[in-house]
């Protein structure tokens, strides 16, 4: 597998954003690897803000920029053309680009002949190039904790940041595998895995998580939910291909409806639960549950309380918001 | 999506083949849709013989042949580059070249000339160009059934075909949806549903069966099955995308390891079905075991009667093995 790894430190480029949900990749970035990065640069009439340093692509790159982030979603889903000077300006001056936007910076003719003047790269993390591998099933050393959900967008990505976080506070060995766009921007690597041919998704994930130290714990980004109508062989492939020794089940309290699904009910905790555990034990017979991650953020400090307390009765696991709670009760769960 | 439809009659090319295992897709293509077979084409030296007229190619396309079927595997995996002025010579001569290879002919550039020239189409059926969709897992009318497996390579394309033979034969409507390329140049259409992207598996099993008159059967071949650690979310993604009101579950008696999974046992019926029929509720309610085909051969006739018969008392749904006793009893189960 060719995995591309971001050289750092990063230029985020924020456009004209609005606000920082235009550029929700530039904030995961800036949120979650701050060390990496440099500097902001923000357009004219911007108002979104990272609270980083301002430097236009210039001072940036005299100051060690290596990548420039382009962490937004601008309007209609193309690349607006007076971004592509700015974008040749810092190729220019050494940097490499990369994008997790749904369009492609390798068929813009005019960014592929700076890439191949400069030797800059340009990085597309959706369109990966990746030689494609089989699973294999065949156990590995290391363990593994995988981010599963009850539907998409749910929090998977951001408990699995949250526990490699506390893990890395606590100097427990542990590596953040990122398989969705925003996640490998933030990470510097990992696999698209919704954009990998179906064939491959465990291979891939095999491939994303290898053998590692007895002591050490892949934090594995999960996407989607066994059970959704739409995505569940991604989760699946997934869930097989991680070879999970523990799951952490995410879920947004008071999501009824499934996100984008008409007519799909979120299905309850049990159900779950037992799914995932009844398929993961294909390629792990010693998969657990080893804590539930709730978003609670439309309920009050209260009732985020009492719910919390009322799955951690029910389930006999860790149960946290990682935003009101944090996830030190799961970690403490998976230390002792 | 642009489902690739194949024109029809077909000249079948066995080049060298020493026998039919060489010549598989051919093989399938002759047996199942032996209407659509105009002649075969081989090269000296070929044994391999599938009792069609034999005809070079100016003469087959006098006689009407519009899509010459390159339906064998060369050793190595690579086209013989002595083949390259025959496909040549049959694309002046008016005919389409549709290919289950795993290289493109579309990367042949010699080939790609003739075909601009020409007009004719070279179809790689393992390489689609299809337009994605995501499913919508909205229910659609008609009625829908899919194979579903033990492993690989246990009957799940012969028994849907057989399942669909016999349905035409009793004027039962009843369309054959291919999802794998032996399939697909069988039908002449279908979805390779291992080459999509994972994210549109079922979007495009919604696409492949799309909503019909009440009283008709899509029979849809399934790939894999849930419970294999490497392409289990390939089964997942058709299983929910099928919407399926009735599986069938294919098995090769005696088989104990999975195939090519080494330290894989083959899962226990109850839990194949019990998993099959929990998953496939997320998009159809409804759904049911219809019947259990087994491939036999391994066994003498009287065990194979006797593994038929104790299935069938613990299951209590028709079981068959479409080579020995013909698939009868599940459509007779089907129409009651």
């Amino acid at each position: 597998m060719s995995m591309t790894e971001l050289k750092t430190p990063y230029l985020v480029f924020l456009g004209d954003a609005q606000d920082l949900l235009m550029a929700k990749v530039a904030k995961g970035v800036a949120h979650w690897r701050p060390e990496k990065c440099l500097a902001q640069y923000r357009l004219e009439g911007a108002k979104a803000d990272l609270g980083l340093p301002e430097m236009p692509i210039k001072q940036a790159a005299e100051a060690g920029a290596k990548t420039l982030i382009l962490g937004l979603a601008p309007m209609g889903g193309t690349l607006p053309q007076s971004w592509i000077p700015l974008l040749i300006e810092a190729m220019e001056s050494g940097m490499d680009i990369a994008s997790g936007l749904h369009i492609r910076l390798n068929d813009i003719e005019d960014l592929v002949a700076v890439a191949r003047r400069t030797g800059q790269r340009l990085i597309d993390v959706r369109h990966p190039e990746l030689s494609l591998v089989c699973g294999s099933g065949k156990p590995r050393s290391g363990k593994r904790l995988l981010t599963v959900g009850s539907d998409c967008c749910v929090g998977k990505m951001f408990t699995a940041l949250a526990i490699h976080q506390e893990m890395a506070a606590r100097n427990i060995k542990a590596t953040f595998r990122a398989t969705g766009q925003t996640g490998i921007l933030i990470e510097g690597s990992g696999v698209p895995i919704d954009a990998v041919v179906s064939d491959f998704t465990s291979g891939m994930i095999e491939q994303l998580s290898p053998a590692n130290e007895a002591d050490h714990w892949d934090i594995i980004e999960g996407q989607g939910s066994v059970l959704h109508p739409a995505y569940a062989g991604v989760s699946l492939g997934l869930l097989h291909g991680a070879q999970a020794d523990v799951i952490i089940l995410c879920h947004e309290e008071g999501r009824v409806q499934m996100d984008e699904m008409e007519g799909f009910e979120v299905p309850d905790f049990d159900t779950l639960i037992e799914t995932n555990l009844h398929l993961g034990r294909v390629t792990n017979p010693n998969i657990r549950l080893g804590g539930i991650a709730l978003n609670t953020s439309s309920l009050s400090e209260e009732d985020a309380m009492k719910a919390i307390a009322r799955y951690q009765e029910k389930y006999g696991v860790p149960v946290v918001d990682p935003v009101r709670t944090g996830v030190a009760a799961i970690v403490d769960g998976l230390e002792s």
